[in-house]
């Protein structure tokens, strides 16, 4: 408005996910009349970043060595290997802290009418992979999605002649979830996929 | 978490207003993963921000040029002087779009408990400015918070000599607001300001 640069500046931020007008001027006038150092910092920090993350040879996370910290990590189980589609996925079970194995990251999930086939998620790295591991068994975390169940269930065809297991993580209602508010699809799957207390 | 890099990455996204733990972790995956040419963009456009973005010598809003693009141009009425707490607030004015004067900005409002007095503000760059320009009209748009209005208060006060009218924006009751759910101070307010139809 009063200034090119200023402007610039908010249409740039606005690149940002979930970030509109206001939120982008917001961040903006932040960044230049209150926090010089913070926005000095994240400049350096993006510009690193951009030059030296790469992807991890094994897991293909993303990562500025060339094996990432949980892949070169000794103390995870080399038994179990996860397969997600996304990395954002790979944060959230890490964060859960329940699962000690290594991982595998798919680039997104089949879509054929997307053209995108199993050489563009990176099937054939996951094969290679699995022939230099030690896996024993592979857990498929793709997400509940049509593609994501897809992508799972080509997986475990591919994966049908190999001496290992393959699991599919469960789907079920959410702990502290109500049965009422839980769609149909969700109860189905809870209903079928139910454990056998006694 | 599997990179140090990342994880700094993530960190000083929240440096941005409005930015929590989840949020930076999308923003820097996506950043990362799907748009490293806005990434790269944003970067180059924060450092030039930070080398080139100083105050205008006249109203001392943000802005690469010794006097910013709205004080330099002709078409705004000279007569008039608005006097904001914030450049956010100087914003919110310009996409109104129905004032055509000139800005002073002051940085913040008074609180002497917190030591933000008169030269803090600005107030001296105020009188230096009175005393240059053709100014008629000031208008106070400071936030109506105690703060606000005392600042208001004492510029009112510290002008009652000089030959210029001085008035306060008013307020009111929001437009498309209800009086039901308006405050007791917005509708006290209200009814001291009223205007006289006939």
């Amino acid at each position: 408005m009063h200034s090119k640069l200023l402007d610039q500046l908010i249409q740039s931020l606005r690149c940002l996910p979930g970030v509109g007008p206001k939120s982008a001027q917001r961040m903006a006038l932040y960044l230049m009349e209150r926090n010089r150092t913070g926005a000095a910092l994240l400049s350096e920090t993006i510009t690193e970043a951009l030059q030296r993350l790469g992807r991890c040879q094994q897991c293909r996370a993303l990562t500025e060595e060339a094996v990432c910290r949980l892949c070169s990590n000794p103390n995870r189980d080399q038994s179990l290997l996860c397969i997600v589609g996304s990395p954002a996925d790979m944060f959230a079970i890490e964060q859960a802290g329940s699962y000690n194995g290594m991982y595998f990251l798919l680039t997104g999930h089949l879509s054929p009418i997307d053209g995108i086939g199993p050489q563009e998620i990176g099937i054939s790295e996951l094969l290679t992979l699995l022939d230099s591991r030690p896996v024993q068994e592979v857990i498929l975390a793709n997400n509940p999605t049509v593609e994501g169940e897809a992508t799972a269930s080509y997986i475990a065809a591919l994966l049908r002649d190999r001496e290992l297991s393959v699991s599919r993580i469960a789907h079920g209602v959410p702990v502290g979830g109500e049965l009422e508010f839980v769609d149909g699809g969700t109860l189905s799957h809870a209903f079928n996929g139910r454990l056998r207390l006694k």
